[in-house]
């Protein structure tokens, strides 16, 4: 029987649930993988304090070089959080020989071509299960499940806060602020949600499955990113009345050798799968030219769920470890296609659009805009103006000013961004011109 | 490099995805796996067809004999039907030390004892993604994504043929006959669709999910199975006044060291993800003690999707060969519990129940049914009783006969079926029963 000793470094809430089912499904993981995982050291910085999944003494290291220095660990699973301190971490840990399994999608998807480079170097594996989509297996199904399609889209809802948000002003028609704050309180929103909120969460988890999926490292601070800070209830209403649902998307496609990343709020079709994914759970649609669409919907974090793929990777990395596998053949890194990825520019990002511009109750609107769109070869799909004027708007100059939604086919951001411009130039809107991207087959 | 020989037994529609799927795909196989993977040879019985992926004719083998006997093929995918000429091959094959690849859901649901037992003695592994729900990599999910987790119930829809006839049902409220024969002009059943529509096929693939999960092989004469058949459109409306949508559902649970394993007909809750999954469509919901409720869902058959799975496993094994794996430790069985599973018996399924009793419209019916209930301490959730008689239902003896629909809350299989027989044997009832489980929490 093999046996391989396992270290963990922090013991936040992941940390314990990663302790407890290494602990309590020590027999079932030896039945399954025929090796022997034993959880020998955990490090965290203060340990004066109550955790869930209390350890012996023994267990607790003092500092983290018991954990670096002690042979044998061959496997460290780096559970803190941010970038520079787990980098640092994981650097010492590689110099020493030792595996990686990590939560940590900021790191991965900034610091992923440095920190892979060294692993592939000392022929060290990193298993990162647990940095997308929580207990979903969605990179092991890209790994490997899907290793004989060529990828040609993937749509995330890879956050589970603000999925809960967006949910709740779907079905209840709550204001953000609103929304939120029954997300903080049932413990769904952190008390600064900021990095959920405005879409870096899910940027960073999109990064790694475009890494994956298209086989090099990108410019992580060139994706684009929008968050869910701006939604206003009326365009989720109005949204619903062409039968749209709104999601925080995170998108990765793949055409003519370029890279098309992005996050943003979306409508989505309300049969799309994507669209009844509701509250905290999250999902991924994969498009693989063999396979045809596939969905993989779970929880996307929590303790246990998260520790089930951080075990995963545990398991999988000592079995390599215990068969002996040989380093010139184990394929750990993203980087298959030996290159860097180029991401599409912002501007050549083709999309259907949802424009609801604030204008004046007059006549002759209509065709302004209309007019623009021409110009800009922007074809139009639907018109939504409203008789009854919306509460939000307010009489301004004693016109009434009400709300303009058109519908768009497929556009050039590049487009859409000038005839937007123009209407504005042109003062047919009283006010900034709301942008929501549409995802829908035409 | 390494390359490894592939052979191919069997050059049907899935057969001649993975060739397809092998030749063009080669280079990314290899970037992705570090192997490559060369499709040596393909043996079929009759060449003199024309095939979708034609062969060049080097590779068109005339006997089985040249495969089996070429030293240089490593991997012999399995791809033709039945269970009594793959057994034969199989066994064949792993005495000559070639690993197994095989889309055959049939053979290991009902061989899968004796396959596993002689590859195992042999140190050969078989790679069997493509046997269950097709591209979906399901099979990978629970083996290795959930590891982590014990099995607490497992709900599949596994079959497209009958998912689209129920889908057809119950979104038109079309009969089963002319649902059945729709789905047979769209190519989505087969001319003989016997094995589809009684639910053997479903069964097959959930007898395969379940050893997996729980770790042995099971008797599958003894799996409870009920079919589709039967279905009246009238069912799938009642039942959509209830909330629910019909769905043929393949379960599998865990409790007390049995495993209650059964596919027949089923309500689900609309909103149920499973109960979104419609047309040809397969989904799978796991549910792990520690990753909660998970859902994978894509294509279950075709060319392509299922080519997908095949290749899939092709490259899992190749890699394997080349890394030099140690056969000691790699677990390629489904009996990692080293023992056979007992099925919990079908008198002991406790579950929710839609009864439609077909009685004379005339007071105190319902107060003798429920007397009924009670002594068998069923307890009735919901009750339909329409005023308006059903077209189907005739005047009798110039008595109106109206239909009685009864939703209880969990019970347990031997109850309601003497319940049934007592009410029948009191002829309260003009016509047989219809039962139909449901699956919904209470």
């Amino acid at each position: 029987m093999k046996k391989i000793d396992v270290g963990i470094v922090g013991y936040g809430v992941v940390g314990n649930g990663v302790a407890k089912v290494l602990e309590e499904k020590k027999d079932l993981l030896y039945k399954k993988s025929g090796v022997e995982i034993n959880l020998k050291k955990v490090f965290t910085r203060n340990w004066n304090k109550k955790f869930p999944y209390p350890l012996p003494e023994e267990k607790k290291a003092q500092s983290l070089d018991e954990l670096l220095n002690d042979d044998d660990i061959a496997i460290i699973v780096e559970l803190t959080g941010g970038v520079d301190f787990p980098y640092q971490l994981m650097k010492s840990a590689i110099e020493r020989g030792k595996h990686i399994v990590t939560a940590n999608k900021a790191l991965l998807a900034e610091k992923g071509k440095e920190i892979f480079s060294i692993a592939e170097d000392k022929g060290i594996r990193i298993g990162y299960e647990a940095a997308v989509a929580g207990g979903i297996p969605i990179i092991r199904a890209l790994r490997e499940g899907l290793v004989a399609n060529k990828i040609l889209k993937i749509y995330g809802i890879l956050n589970g806060t603000t999925n809960y948000i967006l949910t709740n002003m779907y079905k209840k028609g709550k204001d953000f602020k609103t929304a939120l704050k029954e997300a903080q309180e049932l413990g769904y929103a952190e008390a600064d949600p900021t990095l959920d909120i405005n879409g870096t969460d899910a940027a960073h988890k999109i990064a790694i499955l475009a890494s994956l999926s298209y086989g090099g490292f990108l410019d992580f601070s060139q994706i684009y990113i929008e968050g869910i800070e701006s939604i206003h209830p009326l365009d989720i209403e109005l949204g619903k009345e062409l039968g749209y649902v709104l999601k925080l998307l995170a998108i990765a496609k793949g055409h003519n050798g370029e890279v098309e990343v992005r996050v943003h709020p979306t409508f989505l079709p309300e049969d799309n799968p994507l669209s009844k994914v509701d509250g905290v759970f999250n999902a991924v649609m994969v498009e693989g030219d063999n396979v045809g669409e596939s969905m993989f919907y779970g929880e996307g974090a929590g303790s246990l769920p998260t520790a089930s793929a951080v075990v995963s990777d545990i398991v999988d990395i000592s079995k390599s470890i215990a068969e002996g596998v040989g380093r010139e053949i184990e394929i750990t890194s993203m980087n298959w296609e030996h290159k860097d990825l180029s991401l599409t520019r912002v501007s050549d990002f083709y999309t259907r659009y949802y424009l609801r511009f604030t204008v004046p109750d007059v006549t002759g609107i209509l065709a302004k805009v209309a007019a623009v769109f021409a110009k800009f070869n922007i074809s139009i799909a639907a018109v939504i103006q409203k008789e009854k004027v919306v509460s939000m708007y307010r009489e301004k100059n004693s016109e009434k000013i009400i709300p303009l939604v058109i519908l768009t086919h497929t556009a050039s951001e590049n487009n859409i961004q000038q005839a937007i411009k123009e209407i504005e130039n042109q003062e047919i809107t009283v006010e900034k011109t709301v942008i929501i991207r549409v995802e829908d087959e035409e």
